[in-house]
């Protein structure tokens, strides 16, 4: 057996384990769904109106991770090494993947619109970040399977980086004008 | 290395995030169950008598993800590649995936019975229909691997085409009638 | 690529399959775990020793799905194939499985001992006999790796027979005497 | 095929099953975190600043967690085998990294602050303990892939053993002070 085996077989490892913790998140974040309640249709569709902020904040969460990870698997099926600083920084993001559904549950309270918005933006932003590092070291380690050009790495790290200035530039505006959400188109 | 290891990878990798999502759901769907109580056996087999429609729900609810599962492990196993439409197809079928749970508590309700039940059979409808545009694609972008017959996809596009026809078609149906559940058999 | 390619990773999808379902279950378990309060050391103790019995079933009901995956672990290494009618069992297997946590909350509850103890028995029983003929299916069907002897599944069919026995038939028992339990060890 | 393919098969089942109970108990984390209300954003940010303790257990207990994980995952890179003991010391292992959450949650509560903290630290120390034993059995048991260094396994048991013995040294401390924490750093 190669000495790299083990190497490949741990990067593996590490993806498979980002795809459970994701897949995880992503069926959790139904889990929050509130019933509607009635007895007769026209007060249950009265009631699933009623919740409609809701059920739009679980999709959007839904396609916010579910796009997070279409990300990761783009770029990750390149990469068949791993090291110690990929490992940490692949911690810090799961660590916001797992704080999304809880930041989809305060984002869709009632009042307080700037907090909510600006912590949501927070995590999302900071993910972003995370993602762009790990692209640098991707690159600066040699993660990568031979022969994969680097211009994957960098257009990824790119828009990795323009989605994390629009999340964090969205914060302030939060505080004037719930248009803000604008900003993450 | 050869280039279609990265391909091959990709396809596993969103098949085996396909297998978790649904792990999960499956067994959360048994969360939501209600604890039968009493301190005699007589009243205890009264009170699970008294949820028999939870429970119902939940055995069928089992049933329809694992079905989904088999359909998708059956038909995948001959998949070797993925690409862009098929990602989105998939995070579409698993957002309906994700739903199930919550469309089953739904339709476990009391009262309000054509919403209920439009509700859920929209979102396994819903589902049957993606699953048929999932069978064009693997064909479309010779996403298969070599020498697989065709008619292995294109008899799992018919077989979940009626099924989306039941599914939406009941719908009408359970305005009038409770037995728009027999057209899911 | 040859035919069997495509067998053998049918088959460890649905091994991998099954870990999820076991995995999130045996985390599920401590979901219901009831938190001790009190604000002194002494007041904490005393409510945790109030909830002794979750406890303890909890910590049995951990070692029980534990050595069902171990049971399944140690056998299905061997198996390289799977088909229809294992795929059913494996259905059949993983429902009681997912049931297993709903099982342990109805017996941790207190009164209608006869009802409580008899749902769970009847739960394990009927798993063990499922792995029964999910054995005699790998025989059968010639599911296994080539040169595996035999003796290693019918070996594995035996004990597990002698479980479902002992599961079973603990149910009249425990209408008589609350020691019915002896017949689980 | 060869006869060890069965055992590194069964290796690797084991590894992903270890993975898949963690990357559940860490996303269940953060489904006990406690919601800030408030309709406006200062009421939000006082609410949320009252939940701050809950807030630190859970990112500490998110470290704990993935730091388990790394350790786990650094070493078993060059397992590419297991036998009946390896697998007793996993479901030990993961008996406690299940219970991991549960004691977070003790640990967050208010007043008797030895009870928590010991308990919380005894299920740490322990789980460093049976890291310790199963550095020994890969060792014993011969389970390294071939050229693999025994120094890895040792190294890893003497980072294991000093951390049990924190842990567990920090329990009589507790009772004297708050400050025992320092012992787990």
């Amino acid at each position: 057996m190669r000495a790299d085996e083990g190497v490949t077989a741990a990067a593996q490892r590490e993806q498979q384990f980002v795809d459970a913790v994701i897949a995880i998140a992503i069926t959790l974040l139904a889990l929050g769904l509130p019933l509607p309640e009635g007895a007769t249709n026209d007060d249950l569709l009265r009631s699933a109106w009623g919740h409609r902020q809701d059920y739009a904040v679980f999709a959007i969460s839904f396609v916010v991770i579910y796009v997070r990870w279409a990300g990761h698997h783009r770029v990750f099926r390149h990469v068949v090494a791993t090291d110690g600083g990929m490992g940490l920084l692949t911690a810090a993001w799961l660590f916001l993947v797992v704080l999304t559904p809880f930041a989809t549950e305060v984002l869709s309270g009632d009042g307080a619109f700037a907090v909510r918005f600006g912590f949501y933006a927070l995590v999302q932003g900071a993910m972003s970040l995370v993602f762009v590092v790990m692209m640098r070291q991707v690159v600066r380690a040699g993660l990568a399977r031979d022969g994969t050009p680097a211009g994957v790495f960098r257009r990824a790290a790119t828009g990795s980086a323009v989605s994390a200035v629009a999340f964090v530039g969205s914060v302030p505006l939060s505080v004037v004008t719930p248009w803000a959400y604008a900003c993450w188109a």
